[in-house]
């Protein structure tokens, strides 16, 4: 199999998975809300790199799926809360309507409600049913990185800075949590369910530091170096907000230079899993040079 | 010591713990409205119904605490949302301006998720920390009873049966799930983690069944009965928003009947514990005698 047969056999796997756990039931319009926006197009960046962290330290994907599920579960709920008219007020995502457009408000935030308990459902029934502590590790370390020492605290930070010019730390701060915390918590949480030593754990940490805040330098990046057609979204939009980016405070080509060194770094970092990491590797590779 | 000091002992206790958890750090602001909102009056009904469980099948309560503070901030976080301008649109509880009055809406949002998140982190932690597999069972037992099994699907169905007549059988679903779950959870929860034997967690499922629509009924009685001097809040609402309660579907004196019925099985199933469910068995009874 070349790389993009296992990408699609991976995103595959956890689509088909979380098409099961969404099945229509009582109470349905619950049920519909919530798979609208799990179904609104993601690209699984996440479950993907979690199943990858899994097998790079010599795990069976397959152990990781009901926590890759979990994870696009909590990406998808601080989507549909952050698009609220009381947050970023967005009508359309990934050229969709948002939840609460498709839906209603009130349906909007029970179902991002629904999606972070059920998310939490899930790697608990894990842990009962595999009765293994390697599970619920990993379930805290993405309990603290979607929370109170990750996103929830950096979207926080991020809505508090609205309008206002904000320094490098402070931007770092959002960036490393708000971005960097369900990528570092994917990552980790897979090479912990795939049997990680502490090292290795170690050692993920940094790549999915590396990963998160590259991740969204090249976001900025893109929004003052690419067009709309190719992004699907308006560019200079950082701009046109006022909003202080890695691109507004350190410039163009310090912020090119930034994220080839934490990019370079992170690649790295993954060949030391050798054979195994292989696949991981090539996926980092495909988000350093994505487009959009 | 008698009742009224143990109940103060125990409401001190998850009082001084949940001020620990929620203690001031960055960012700041998100502390203060999850603060705010848990320290608003709470009588910390569910912790002490997760302690006292816990002591009835002979554990120690200490041993419940923190399942018994992530259950009040899940309680909590319940409320956040439900008063949202989107939701119920209440700009007062318990006499205080609501989270999103007393900050902003998207702070309030945020800080339902941020309590959601946390109540789980702290779950999280004390089977990590413990490596007992009890705690993992009554996490996942919250989990269910917060979500699509419980407080989440009954919320939903409740906000879908606005302004609109139902039947018996859809609002007994609604006070089963919404009410229910999470005094059924907390009961079931602190058993589980006191070390009850499959038959006690059973009983315990049942109990919580009988307290969860008795306490229910008890509000749809008192909104017709009280004054709102006593009640602290408006009387007759139910009438005013239209709304179907246990009293319209079935007559004051068939509400009261069956508020006995479900009252007294509650009472004797607690009994069954001996002294062990001593404190638990006057609990009920405060519960049951409330006049607000």
């Amino acid at each position: 199999m070349n790389f993009n047969e296992k990408l699609n056999n991976k995103i595959e796997m956890v689509n088909k998975a979380l098409k099961e756990y969404l099945a229509p039931r009582y109470p349905e319009r619950l049920y519909e809300a919530m798979g609208y926006s799990v179904f609104a197009g993601g690209k699984r960046l996440r479950p993907v790199l979690m199943l990858s962290a899994c097998e790079a330290v010599g795990g069976k994907e397959e152990d990781a799926l009901p926590f890759a599920c979990a994870m696009e579960m909590i990406h998808t709920y601080s989507l549909i809360h952050d698009d609220l008219p009381a947050m970023d007020n967005d009508d359309f995502r990934r050229g969709k309507p948002t939840c609460h457009k498709a839906f209603d408000e009130a349906l909007a935030i029970l179902a991002g409600d629904g999606l972070l308990t059920y998310a939490f459902e899930i790697m608990l029934n894990t842990i009962c049913d595999r009765k293994d502590m390697n599970y619920a590790k990993a379930a805290r370390y993405i309990a603290e990185n979607s929370g109170t020492c990750g996103m929830l605290v950096g979207q926080v930070v991020d809505v508090e800075s609205e309008g206002v010019s904000i320094d490098d730390k402070t931007l770092m701060y959002i960036h490393d949590n708000k971005t960097g915390g369900l990528i570092k918590a994917s990552l980790v949480a897979g090479a912990i369910i795939g049997g990680a030593t502490e090292d290795e754990i170690r050692d993920f940490e940094k790549i999915g530091y590396n990963i998160g805040i590259a991740f969204q330098i090249k976001d900025d990046i893109l929004d003052v170096t690419s067009t709309s057609e190719i992004l699907g979204k308006p560019v200079f939009s950082d701009e046109k907000n006022n909003k202080s980016t890695y691109v507004t405070l350190h410039g163009l080509e310090n912020a090119q230079e930034d994220f080839k060194t934490l990019s370079e770094g992170a690649v790295r970092m993954i060949e030391n899993f050798g054979k195994n990491g292989e696949f991981l590797r090539s996926y980092a590779d495909t988000l350093i040079n994505r487009i959009n």
